[in-house]
């Protein structure tokens, strides 16, 4: 949750604890999981989370999938009865330092989305994340939702006041929504239209249903019902780059496309074309030397979580 | 080829014929490649396709995937000095024969695509395709381009004198192009602006870097330049489904979730949610029963080849 933080995924760190304390004491989340592995090849593997916190069940299949993969070039191993494990880009970015691509996707924790032309959410934003390391620069990490945007931003328009801008959502007649105070009215939009629903639909086949996890109707969303256990599912996969490549070599093409994106020309108004994770890098950087900001406001939420539990709060 | 047209690839099938001849006699494609795997572990390989048709390399490439994957659990393979194999979802779909999930993507053959923000055209369409095997219902097949659109729809747009809507291109100021008869001088949009840069941008990595193989400013477009090798990367991945779930059981699964986004509910106006890769399902229902249309001119074009080589032509 920490690095989450650091990496200016608010969203997806510490704002969540009170949530997962919830859980835990609802009885929906184990806090002490026996995660096993319940079906084994060489290079993959079926763990079941034992209804743990998702990041200690991730962590677990992310160490196994590295340990595959460096004998089997590739290892994919899924994940079932686990729970909201953070930001995607945590799990492939484990892999990206042990000189592996890292590829990860899971089903999110609560259904936004209809199938194209449909008008019941049946998915949520199913994530993906990828991360490559290079060797002067920063490793190049993707870790986008399917859908145009996040519930956060929207949150974030209403409590502004400011209207969205088409394409985020529309409402149950098919036409844009852009009233932000009316988002439970209506729907998130996939990326692409029909492209974002069909990679969200065979994220959720992979993710959820090869894993036996929860998909579709399934889904609990969390946020609402925090007693029910959500049988999370996640695919991790890990590539070693050694099977393919010579290390260092391959690490400098990377850089190099680094490169040649930095510096080709822009369009007008546009001041730099951007690598993706380049910001999360830079945000990475500034709050390991000088801290993560927190707000009062959630600073507030956490000391009383801490009075609460009879931890120490923050200093 | 003729598979790509009888699932209604039109674009992507014996339409092509007579560019892939031009690259053989130029010397740029190999009709008789050497195709090696010059690196494997148990669960991976690196393939060089000797510059052969496309079509042979990665045919070669899903083989070797699905026998790795039988032992390993799962496979991925790369491919290098390939070429342009045809529409993405003919690989996924022969691991979705044989009791696996397929996952292919590779580097698309001409760049129409720049970074976001950018206005030099580094990126291809670098297609993604997925297949999982169902019992009653079809293959749920995804394939699709990182694109808005793709551009073939473009110039069919410019010959029926039609504008193209908003989100299709923008122009060199980055404004929205919807003259299609103006369409070189802009670029295509990435589904979910910077997400699908992103995404065409780590599946470059993926299919190009990684193999060794053209991504960025080497990728040479072969409908232009038919005399230069195109060093085409692509990846493919299988996943044996009883490395994760018992096979018949997980079919069903697949089944249930088609039955469940078919009978859901639809936004006014739309008569039914469709599943990725239905109507090209049904199409190839269709033309194998009835026959792949061919228009006049096709047919002409494919005469007059016919006649130039030698061989006979259709009858």
């Amino acid at each position: 949750m920490a690095e989450a933080d650091a990496r200016g995924g608010d969203a997806h760190g510490i704002f969540r604890l009170p949530q997962y304390v919830k859980q835990i004491e609802s009885g929906a989340v184990n806090p002490r999981p026996k995660i096993e592995i319940v079906r084994e090849r060489p290079g993959s593997a079926l763990v079941d989370g034992d209804n743990g916190l998702g990041h200690l069940v991730m962590t677990r299949a992310t160490h196994l999938a590295i340990e595959k993969a460096r004998q089997c070039g590739v290892a994919w191993v899924g994940t079932r009865r686990s729970n909201h494990a953070g930001p995607a880009q945590l799990y492939p970015r484990m892999a990206a330092t042990q000189d592996m691509i890292g590829m990860y996707f899971c089903v999110g924790n609560a259904n936004l989305l209809p199938p194209w032309g449909g008008s019941e959410v049946l998915l949520s934003t199913n994530p993906i994340s990828i991360s490559v390391p290079g060797l002067r620069h920063p490793t190049i990490t993707l870790d986008m939702a399917t859908t145009n945007t996040a519930f956060g931003k929207i949150r974030l328009k209403a409590q502004r006041g400011e209207p969205m801008p088409e394409g985020w959502m529309i409402d149950r007649e098919g036409k844009p929504l852009t009233d932000a105070k009316r988002a439970s009215e209506g729907f998130l939009l996939p990326i692409g239209g029909p492209k974002g629903y069909g990679l969200a639909l065979m994220i959720g086949l992979l993710a959820g249903t090869l894993n036996g996890a929860a998909f579709g109707r399934d889904v609990v969303d969390y946020t609402v019902d925090s007693k029910t256990p959500s049988n999370t599912g996640q695919t991790i996969i890990a590539v070693n780059i050694a099977a393919f490549a010579e290390l260092e070599p391959f690490k400098e093409s990377v850089d190099e496309v680094w490169d040649v994106m930095k510096s080709s020309p822009t369009l007008p108004g546009v001041d730099e074309v951007r690598l993706p994770g380049e910001r999360s890098e830079q945000i990475y950087s500034e709050r390991m030397s000088r801290g993560v900001p927190l707000s009062d406001g959630q600073r507030k939420i956490l000391d009383e979580l801490a009075g609460r539990l009879g931890v120490p709060p923050l200093r």
